[in-house]
C-alpha cells in the first residue's frame, strides 16, 4: 500500500512531511477551489465561460422601484438568497472564431469584492495567455465589465487587444454635463469610467450598435440599463448564441419577474422593455444566450412562463 | 508582440507548427472540456463533486407509469429535453473528513455511455490518486453507481478502499430466485451486479441503513427506487448535507413531479413515498441537498411549490 506522503501532492503533503498534526493531514485537504471555466461550440467557434467570481451585493429595501419589498423578499427566499444581498456572479466570455480571441467584457479586475476579480486565474487555468486575446467587446461601462481592462496599477492586462465599445455608451459616460448633473453616487462611476478610458482614449474604437465588430459577431443595441448598453448575436454555421450581458441580471430574480426597475437601471421602463422584447424572443425562438449575471457557466436558454421567463441552465457536457 | 505559437500550447499548437491550414490555426482551439469538478465544505470536511458525465438515456411513452405521455413530454419541453431520450447526468462526490478520502457511489465505468466514464479523468484534475481512497459507500446496486468499482478487465479502480454496500441491497440482488423470476431486461442487472461483486465479496461489507459507516457520515434507509437504496447524512461541526441518492432522478422532471413512478423503480409507490417524505424534510429544513443525477455539480436546496419541489442549485463559489 502506498503512503500518503507519495499519493498526495502540493502544500498539504509538505506539512504532513514537515509534521503537521497527523490527526488533520491523514488526508490532507486541497483548499483550493475547481478553475470556473467551461467549454462549448457555436458552430466552428469555441467558446469558453470564464468565471470571474461572484459579489454579494448589498441592497436596501429600495433596491427595486416599483414593488413592494415584501414580494421581492418572496423572490429572494425561493432562490435561497438572502434580503440583503444580491447574489451576482460574473461571466465573461471568450470567444474563438479561429482566427481571433475575442473577450466579450472583462470582469471586475479584483477591484469590487474579495470573491471577485478570478478571471486571470481561470485564463491561466484554461491554457490562454492575455496576451493572445485579439480583441476587447464591451457590453456597457459599469465597473464590473470594464474593470477588468486594467489592473490595479492601471496597467493594460490584454495588451494586444483592440478594445471595442459601444459608441453611445462613451457619448454618455463622458459627458461632462451628465457627470456634473449626477449623484454623489453616480457620479463615482463616471469618475471610473475616466480612470479607465481617459489615457487609452486613443486605442479605443467605438462600434455603433448593429454593426458586426468580427465576424459572426454582431452587436445589437439594447439600451435601458444604461443608454448604450449593448448585446451580442454569436453565429457560426447554423448555430447561434444570443449573450444578453445585463439585460437582466440574476434570473431567478430578473426573468421571473421581468417588470421590475432595479436601483442600477439608468432608464428602469426602457431597460424592462428591453428585456421583454428579447426575452420574448428568445423564447419563442428557444435561442440558446447567456447572461453576464446568470449563475455560472451561465449559458441556457429561457421558457415562457405565466408572471416571465424561467432560466433553464444547459446540463454541463463532460465533453466538448 | 509575442507570436501564437509561443502563447498556445497543445495540439492545436503543433498542428499549427506542421502547416496546418493557417486560416483556422490563426487562433488555434484547445478542443478539450474544463475539468467535471466543484469543491465545498461541510464544517471541516472539504467535498468534492466529481463529474462521471451524462447518459442520454433512450425512454418511451411508457417511460412514466402513471402519468399521460403528454404530460411528461411538456415536463420535458419546459427542461429543454428531448422527448425520446432522458438528460441523466452522474456527479460521484468525494468527501476527505480529514481522516479519511470517502467517494460516494463511482459512476459507470466508462460501461454505459460514450458521454460518461469521466470520474478517472476528473480524479486526477482534483489531484487525488485512485490509491488514495480509503472508502467507498455504495447507495444502491443500479450499475451507473457501482460499476466504477472495476475497470472493463474487472481489475479494482481503487485498489486499497473498503467496500461498504447496504445490506438489504446484497440480500435482493444476490438472490438467485429472485434474479430467476426476474424479466430478460432486469436479469441483465442481476447478472452485472454478480459481475462487479462475486469476485470480491469477502472484500465488500455490507451496512445496515442507519449505520454510521464513517465517522460523520451516517446511511438512512429510503427504499423504493430498488429495495435497499441508501441516503447519506454529511454531518462536520454544525453543517450538514443530505446525499439523496437516486430518491429522484433529473429534478427537473422528478422533483417537479414527485408523484411520477418510473420504469427505473423497483416499488414505484414506494419510491414516491419516499421521495416526498425526504424531500418534505430538506424542503422544510433548507437543507443542503445533493443528488446523484441533478445537474452537475449536483448541490444546492429544493423549494416546495404547487405542484412539487424545484432545485435551486447552489452559486458556483470562486474560492473554498
Amino acid at each position: 500500500m502506498l503512503s500518503r506522503r507519495s499519493l498526495l501532492a502540493g502544500p498539504a503533503a509538505a506539512a504532513l512531511a514537515a509534521g503537521a498534526d497527523p490527526a488533520v493531514a491523514e488526508a490532507p485537504a486541497t483548499a483550493k477551489q475547481a478553475p470556473g471555466i467551461y467549454r462549448y461550440k457555436i458552430g466552428t467557434f469555441e467558446l469558453t465561460a470564464l468565471y470571474d467570481g461572484i459579489w454579494y451585493r448589498p441592497i436596501t429595501d429600495k433596491f427595486i422601484h416599483n414593488a413592494p419589498f415584501g414580494e421581492v423578499e418572496h423572490a429572494l427566499d425561493v432562490a435561497f438568497m438572502p434580503h440583503d444581498k444580491l447574489e451576482t456572479p460574473f461571466t465573461t466570455l471568450i470567444v474563438n472564431t479561429g482566427k481571433k480571441l475575442v473577450l466579450i467584457d472583462t470582469g471586475t479586475g479584483g477591484q469590487i469584492s474579495p470573491t471577485a476579480g478570478m478571471i486571470g486565474d481561470n485564463l491561466a487555468a484554461a491554457g490562454i495567455s492575455p496576451p493572445a486575446v485579439d480583441q476587447i467587446v464591451i457590453s456597457h461601462f459599469h465597473p464590473d465589465h470594464i474593470n477588468g481592462i486594467k489592473d490595479k496599477d492601471n496597467a493594460l492586462v490584454f495588451p494586444n487587444a483592440e478594445i471595442l465599445v459601444p459608441a453611445p455608451e462613451w457619448a454618455y459616460w463622458m459627458d461632462d454635463a451628465a457627470m456634473n448633473a449626477a449623484s454623489a453616487g453616480l457620479k463615482l462611476t463616471f469618475l471610473n469610467q475616466r480612470r479607465i478610458f481617459s489615457d487609452i482614449a486613443k486605442q479605443v474604437t467605438r462600434y455603433e450598435p448593429g454593426k458586426e465588430v468580427s465576424p459572426g459577431i454582431v452587436t445589437l443595441p439594447a439600451a435601458g440599463h444604461t443608454p448604450g448598453h449593448t448585446v451580442f448575436a454569436i453565429h457560426s454555421g447554423d448555430q447561434s448564441l444570443m449573450v444578453l450581458s445585463d439585460t437582466a441580471q440574476h434570473p431567478a430574480i430578473f426573468a421571473r419577474h421581468p417588470d421590475w426597475q432595479a436601483a442600477f437601471d439608468v432608464d428602469g421602463r426602457e431597460a424592462v422593455a428591453t428585456r421583454k422584447k428579447l426575452f420574448d424572443r428568445a423564447a419563442a425562438d428557444r435561442m440558446l444566450v447567456t447572461g453576464y449575471h446568470f449563475p455560472f457557466p451561465a449559458c441556457g436558454h429561457l421558457v415562457k412562463t405565466a408572471g416571465g421567463y424561467e432560466h433553464v441552465p444547459v446540463p454541463w457536457q463532460p465533453t466538448l
